[in-house]
């Protein structure tokens, strides 16, 4: 009996029971599961019939793999980010790749249609998480945390229709680091900015600049300028497209879709075109216009406070406080600051495509929204455009020469003619024992070329060939595999002799 | 106007905009869209009334938090576990954590119910990942890659009832090593076994032996016990729960479920209660009724091979010949291995719970069926059952004494007086700048108290207490938070001095 005549017995057998149940009007729940069980054989027959390719063999839309390459730069820049925050003394956590929605409800404003749901399969009502900071808050609340020093690194899900090539996906990584906590003002806040400078240091992928603003100059400048208070939040989203928008169109937004008048939205025009340091800030707290709004000076002085924590923590040139910086989501109350990447762009297609780098801000009521008395914890946090970093990076090493290595293996196991396979276990599991990273041919007589080809290809320091006569002299061969230098080492020597090679190698940093 | 006034105009204009859009019967997902804005901003004014905690602060039925402490035991494991799979050789891929729902349909059998699907919000029809096996045939056949040695550490999913004291999870991280690609019999297979060993003796985590069988040996078991064919797959399932029920259950599950006759069953039973060595092989090598089924010789043939080659490796004592084992999934086509730990429970209530601990075995037809034309991969691979070994080792160390840190910080900067902040920031600048890991209080004038309670809580091993009189002396104070010992240092030469004190604490390995 062939396996398909088996599923067709199967099938046969199975249907037979689903036809008992429902005479017997057993319960539905029954039913479904003996039903489900059938639909499931029908679509083992399907591919035992050959029927398995009718679907394109692809990954979701917005999605993608990462080949071993991609995944060995990854690591590198991983690495890098999370030594700066440890650096920076924080700690890490992981929540679920899922919430309730309720957790997300009411968080993102107009993107909650973003949000990606999960089937009602009976149950709980689930969606996947859309960043990285709501479901921080909601750990916060439910722990009754009060202060942490967190980051969190892990996949975010936005149904949004991605632009592949200015590196955005519907599955991508966030890089967040928080500080929450009832502290003194802007401590914590110009710790952020530090971050992000350290990590975009370190990462070295060209200059770039900190902008800093505040939410509650913001709407004190909307109000000062005569912005009605309801339209502060859409008049705040249209200042948000300046990155992208020039003025003249940001303007006409603001006039025809969001009915401002000309007379205001120019009095806005001036503001959202300053930028510069502590001159701006003494400039803007001696403008009568603005100083009259209470919000204005609270965010103006918050500002100055910033500028100088920023000079001592040693982020002088970077920080500008720009006042076209507002950032789209709502739950900011203070601070928001956005670094963005200058100069050209590494690959063509990438044009204009990298900006904001990374971006964050103030949200104190955020924690709160989950608290049963509304208890409120503050937080400040930064989260790195981790995406677009790694295209930029790899833009980078394709538009170069040097090869990612994506193994660690120290010693490539070769033998030179027939039937020493056993004598190649026997090495390996020497070194293994060592800790040695080392591997071998899974064919029992590969040929030498293409063991020595494999050490090449995957840049291998260190390759032993082992031969009839070497092993009744007691000796075996120790390749160099860059400069093919050979040497002979006894035996009982091996492991030393390794050790004593890979030295210089470990040296020149290249495992 | 309050944000809640602000809230409720926003709803009215909106409400009219959805009643304007309507009456000029607009497209469906026009409204639609306009819809959704509204009860968007409807959830956010009930979060404005305090309505915000109707629903019970929680994590997702079977699934969990990490807290930092958890996240450093993960940390640890992980950093060895991928420590051996680097010593031999392997790469990384990462695959979305959805796919396409057709990728997982017919793949595991009766199992395929507990696939999570997520709603159909219009596009694509997908699932979370069940397992990482699947995606990873996925990623070779569409890749087209015919041979590989990979990792791949993430989430899987399954909406199974999580028994939570066993630890087991709708949300769980699977640990899978594979090797792809045509080879000789059973190098590869061994492999894998060596790596099992390898991992649970770096661990540490108790006793344990690694079971081996071979499902050709199975079948042609089966067979010769006189078995019909159609009933392999529903035997085989019985075998598999040996590891939990007694013979005598499996029997008669076998006899009154799956309608075998007592003589058959009693044959199968004679069988399933063998484990040994080389011995064994031979023993049955020389049993008539089995020998005359051609799969069964195979299957004996391989376990030969395959013992030998485990001897050579060095997992000798490890590895067992156990004609019970059977794993449960479908898609396995030669041999299969499974690590159970032996030995007392480390904590009571997971007495019986913690078994298999790691599993695996061959399957080479997998890639096949997402092939156009069949074009097989052979592949063998295992997959570490880490929650259960964090749930192991949770249990000991909250059995014993030890803290594990949660943080890196090497230096915590601290002030004996009042209005030192800005002098606080200027070392931090200095340490980061040198790389050194370091921290300070987020308050202007934090208690040096808690400053050192800090400290110790965090197990930070320096202090530099800053104060009035020393900076005028041109020194700080650099104090060893365990022994208390403070010694005076010039601020100059701090940098230098730090280093020299925190030689010993990296050689203790307590950073």
């Amino acid at each position: 009996m062939s396996s398909k005549e088996k599923l067709e017995a199967l099938i046969k057998d199975q249907g037979e029971l689903v036809r008992k149940l429902k005479g017997a009007k057993e319960s539905k729940q029954k039913i479904d599961n003996e039903v489900a069980k059938l639909l499931e054989l029908k679509s083992q027959l399907s591919c035992e019939n050959g029927e398995v390719q009718k679907f394109t063999l692809k990954t979701a839309k917005g999605t993608r793999d990462f080949s071993p390459q991609q995944m060995a730069i990854r690591e590198t820049v991983f690495e890098k980010i999370i030594s700066v925050f440890k650096r920076h003394g924080a700690e890490t956590i992981d929540t679920p790749i899922f919430e309730l929605k309720e957790v997300l409800t009411g968080k993102y404003g107009e993107d909650s249609k973003l949000i990606y749901d999960l089937k009602d399969q009976g149950g709980e009502i689930l969606s996947l998480r859309y960043d990285l900071t709501v479901p921080f808050a909601r750990y916060l609340a439910m722990n009754k945390i009060t202060n942490i020093k967190r980051y969190h690194i892990a996949k975010v899900y936005r149904r949004d229709n991605p632009s592949i090539t200015r590196g955005r996906y519907r599955e991508f990584y966030q890089c967040d680091f928080d500080i929450a906590g009832a502290y003194d003002p802007m401590i914590p806040d110009a710790e952020c900015v530090r971050v992000v400078q350290e990590i975009l240091e370190s990462l070295d992928i060209g200059s770039f600049v900190i902008k800093l603003n505040h939410r509650a100059l913001l709407d004190g400048m909307f109000e000062a300028c005569g912005v009605p208070p309801e339209k502060f939040r859409s008049i705040c989203s249209a200042v948000d497209k300046l990155d992208k928008s020039p003025w003249a169109d940001v303007r006409k937004e603001m006039i025809e879709e969001k009915g401002l008048t000309d007379e205001v939205a120019d009095k806005i025009g001036q503001y959202v075109q300053m930028s510069g340091k502590h001159e701006l800030v003494e400039k803007l707290l001696a403008d009568a216009n603005l100083t009259k709004v209470r919000a204005a000076v609270e965010g103006l002085e918050a500002m100055k406070l910033v500028l100088n924590y920023c000079d001592l923590l040693g982020v002088k040139d970077k920080a500008v406080f720009d006042l076209s910086l507002a950032r789209g989501l709502d739950y900011y109350t203070g601070i928001i600051y956005e670094a963005v990447l200058l100069g050209e762009p590494v690959a063509e297609d990438m044009a204009g495509s990298v900006g904001s780098i990374a971006g964050g801000g103030r949200y104190d009521n955020l924690v709160g929204m989950f608290d049963a008395k509304h208890k409120q914890v503050p937080c400040v946090g930064v989260s790195i455009g981790i995406e677009r970093i790694f295209a930029v990076i790899e833009a980078k090493l394709l538009a170069g020469t040097s090869k990612v290595r994506t193994t660690a293996v120290e010693v490539y196991v070769a033998s030179a003619q027939k039937n020493l396979l056993e004598e190649r276990m026997k090495v390996c599991k020497e070194l293994w024992n060592e800790g040695i990273k080392a591997e071998q041919s899974y064919k029992k007589n590969p040929k030498l070329l293409a063991q020595l080809q494999h050490c090449e290809e995957y840049g291998i320091p260190l390759a032993i060939i082992l031969g009839e006569s070497e092993i009744q002299k007691g000796v075996v061969k120790l390749r160099n595999v860059v400069t093919r230098n050979e040497v002979e080492v006894p035996r009982g020597k091996l492991v030393d002799e390794i050790k004593k090679h890979l030295q210089p190698v470990y040296s020149n940093g290249s495992t």
